[in-house]
């Protein structure tokens, strides 16, 4: 969430809308304890443990409660209660929460941190909280809210901790946007990855597999390919050289790099056999420092541009994973750049026109990018105990970001353990929005794995790090684009380009002589030869979205031509093959977005 | 090792020769242990416990031990003394190797199963052993035999017990024959793969990342990236489709497919957490099976062709780790044909036909097919207990096999758990040996995951699945590469194709040009821009064995041409930009193996 929206009135009126969520559900379930009920991306979330039954059962919330429950937030808000803020004592604060363990193990927290407690209250609600808020109840638009759904979390997002009830909800400003907000989901929901990726045969998950942990079937890895294939030649033109790295090492390159112990938790367990222990790699930057250190390097050898399509394992919480945007493997358009301080520049300026060009052939239109920034207070706990060179950093980022004119936001405790970055947010045609890339700048590993180079003058010096991945994740990038494109995939990128349709049985051999034809000039292209009827031939091309159907009858064969019907319903008829297959050629080789 | 060779009179040769190498020991080392000591491709060894020195340390062999060792050897092959065969009863056996603890467990063995118990004597020594040999030993050629190295090895291959001596020696018909095999050994030794891996900066191993766990530095990527291509375009031409799967699953895949319990030795240890035990995959089939398994199947539908370059980790044991050959984490060329019965013959076919068009490209003259076939004492254990289905299947492929003139010999125990298969030995250009493709029939496995497809009839049926790798793995085949080629790749392999060579910093600039024009036709070319003298270019070009160096001058840049200097020492002056980027682009289009 971007400092901006944490300021605006909207995420405040959201703030509210939790509290008032609060309320309404002790009025139904006196017995609920409260966890936390923060304001999100599109709204808000209140998790509740409302206790087990006599059988020892825990208590959930059941659909028709949600009604229920906005009603009585109507009520709340009309009765437009303002909402107070008040500084207490720790022992006050304990004593107003007696009955709310999840509350007073926040307390003991910002106690032990010495931290101020503070609680809002308004009408006879009172909740642990640092605001902000609207100024009274009555701001949240009665027509605005609207609950959403019930879901499992564990408290502090911890495995081992109890698993509360969470509602989710949203609320607007004003009824249209509630309404615009509810079509853009619906229109979501229509073009859902998951939903496509089965019925386009893009991917599977399986049980016996296990969960975050997605197949790609044959549709679905030609959309892999094709990606990587559009990343081999922007990196083969920037002069990248492509590397493989093992999947799996030992604790030792880890310890060394600092994954562990401050990633461990986001790792696979190990696997320990003859005294080593093997963990599934998170990332592949220590890989490519490995490669980097294994010979002598001078500043003729630099950039040195190692890039690599790496898988990386992360064991994200169950309750997160959700088809192929949140996986527990995921393959990364990675990359590691070693320059010297005067190529920065350069080498972080062509990640970032990288970027646009992918922005522009994929027609995403929105993004925004955010320099993402240390913490002072977390220097030594979460980053690199550095304060001068994280200072120099960010401000060599922001300066080459301004200087080239590239608007950007600017975020604080957002970065990477070892160096600031560019995160880059974008959105959905349908305007949903997905993390994706990233350009980090890292001073902090190099000299952990002692890489050096020659330097002009015959010493040794320390190169700077690039990181970068503009295309982000296989996984997490085909599912926006299934979304974007609502599985309707521009030519280069589609599984099946073209599709051949005979009229009637006698055509056949025609049909499998232009699909012949077209394979053989790099078309993927299938006959249907089947003796179902034309009719529904073409009902399943139209059903896995292939873009150009060739409708061929006894004229058409007896001309040499096909007829056309593209996916969007406009036709051609009588188009010789050479000039189809010229035509499909163009659109693949410009990787044309338009049919 | 063939049936053949195991009724040869070298390999009796060569097991007589362990036995007297054994007998040299215990006059050296009285007080040493005996393991065993069998016949191998390409000699003999014999596993030797020497005992404890008072500080607790194993007594070890010293390398000036084997001139010694053979003096004595070739003074007992004086002796001609005959070697005498005679079964004995347990109790005469336990007698008999009363000190000899590791006999004493074979005996155990052998009893248990119930097996006759035998040894051999010659002279004073006496082993458990079933043979066969040679009639004295005086048939053993004094000159024609060597003791090669000393290394350590597992009792029973087993890491948790004792590590013992092993000595290698070999044993020829004749001093000729020796001759040649040293020779052999000592241009395999210059064509090391691990050697030229390093200097050819193909591939890296790294303490911290883990044993049997490479890193493909750029130019080993390269070669990879061109196996795979060779193999993508082989595999569309005949209809396959490429699937993508994860690299990890849950037990329970594996308890379905089989490998656990069976092939757990081999598997990396698992990994848990919330419950889960994931294992990394030894093999891609079940995950293929899964793929099969996600939709219904029409006869229609066959043959599906699932491939993928996909990775296996299997946990080899330490000692037996050698560079590229033998490793822990191997990309395999991979597939599974899923065909109904009547489809096999033309689907097995396909794959042998492909096997031998790789073998034409690669350049390999000498290679071997053996069918691979059950033990029928083993049904139940090793294999799926079916006997006849076993012989069914077996049936099936030799008569493939047969009619279609294929030479194979055939092997008892050697088939996968599954079911038969045609495994393929190859011999590189310098005459070693290397075991690389398999074609397996596999009936065992698509019944335990309910594979079926709808026949014409309308009923289910089990497909049949074909496992075929005819490229192996990346590993193994780019390690027997490097050997074959001795490091010179052919052009369309090599990772630099061209090296261009300005005379003096003046034609940098042409250079420079000549090389972006080769680039952008696809050419992999480098120019050499730094200000090191000529010769000391072409010195570098020919270490890293580029297949072509342009040298251009004055005379070059002002008539756009380039003199051609080919890794073969041979050359052509005047040749123009445009002949050469046409010359070496048709080397590349058809892989050319000639330069």
């Amino acid at each position: 969430m971007s400092e901006q929206y944490e300021q605006s009135e909207l995420y405040k009126l959201r703030h509210t809308a939790a509290h008032v969520l609060a309320q309404a559900v002790l009025v139904l379930y006196p017995q609920a304890r409260l966890g936390i009920g923060p304001p999100i991306a599109d709204g808000f979330y209140y998790d509740f443990d409302l206790g087990v039954d006599e059988n020892g059962r825990a208590h959930s919330f059941h659909p028709d409660d949600l009604p229920q429950l906005e009603k009585r937030m109507r009520q709340i808000i009309a009765g437009s209660h303002s909402l107070n803020y008040q500084q207490v004592s720790e022992a006050e604060a304990r004593q107003q929460f007696a009955n709310q363990p999840y509350k007073l193990e926040l307390i003991d927290e910002l106690a032990d941190k010495g931290e101020p407690i503070s609680v809002y209250q308004h009408d006879s609600f009172v909740d642990l909280c640092r605001g902000p808020h609207v100024a009274h109840t009555g701001k949240i638009p009665a027509d605005g809210l609207k609950l959403m759904s019930i879901a499992g979390a564990y408290w502090r997002g911890d495995e081992k901790r109890p698993q509360l009830q969470r509602i989710y909800g949203t609320a607007w400003p004003s009824k249209q946007e509630l309404k615009e907000h509810l079509a853009m989901l619906e229109e979501a929901r229509k073009r859902d990855h998951r939903q496509l990726g089965r019925e386009l045969e893009i991917f599977i998950l399986d049980e016996d597999i296990g969960p975050g942990l997605p197949l790609w079937l044959p549709n679905g890895n030609i959309l892999r390919e094709e990606l990587e294939k559009l990343a081999h030649e922007m990196e083969d033109k920037a002069s990248y050289q492509r590397v493989s790295t093992p999947h799996i090492a030992k604790d030792s390159l880890y310890l060394q790099s600092g994954h562990l112990p401050y990633y461990e938790d986001e790792m696979y367990p190990p696997m320990e056999r003859e005294g080593g222990r093997y963990y599934l790699k998170p990332m592949n930057c220590p890989f490519h420092h490995k490669i980097y250190a294994s010979k002598p390097r001078s500043y003729r050898d630099l950039p040195l541009r190692l890039s690599e399509y790496g898988m990386v394992y992360r064991y994200e919480q169950s309750g997160t994973l959700m088809g192929l945007l949140r996986v527990r493997a995921a393959q990364q358009n990675d990359a590691h750049i070693y320059c010297a301080e005067e190529q920065l520049e350069e080498e972080f300026m062509a990640v970032i026109d990288l970027y646009r060009y992918y922005f522009s052939l994929f027609g995403i239109e929105k993004y925004v990018m955010r320099l993402s920034k240390h913490s002072k207070a977390k220097l030594g706990i979460k980053y690199v105990d550095n304060e001068p060179m994280w200072l120099k950093a960010e401000s060599l980022v922001r300066e080459v970001m301004q200087k080239h004119a590239v608007p950007f936001v600017e975020a604080e405790d957002e970065a990477a353990f070892y160096g600031p970055k560019i995160d880059v947010q974008i959105w959905s045609a349908i305007g949903r929005e997905f993390s994706l890339a990233t350009n980090q700048l890292d001073f902090g590993v190099p000299p952990r794995f002692d890489l050096t180079f020659t330097n002009q003058r015959g010493e040794q010096e320390t190169p700077w790090c690039i990181h970068r991945a503009p295309l982000g994740a296989h996984e997490r990038f085909i599912g926006f684009l299934i979304e974007h494109y609502a599985g309707n995939f521009p030519v280069w990128l589609a599984p099946e380009q073209v599709r051949v349709i005979p009229i009637t049985d006698e055509q056949n051999g025609y049909a499998e002589q232009v699909a012949a034809q077209l394979k053989a000039s790099g078309v993927r292209v299938q006959a249907m030869l089947e003796s179902d009827r034309m009719q529904a031939k073409i009902r399943a091309a139209q059903q896995m979205k292939v873009p150009y159907m060739l409708v061929v009858g006894e004229r058409e064969a007896a001309a040499g031509t096909v007829s056309l019907r593209k996916r969007d319903g406009s036709r051609q008829n009588g188009l010789s093959l050479a000039a189809f297959a010229a035509l499909v050629q163009e659109k693949i080789a410009c990787r044309d977005g338009d049919l």
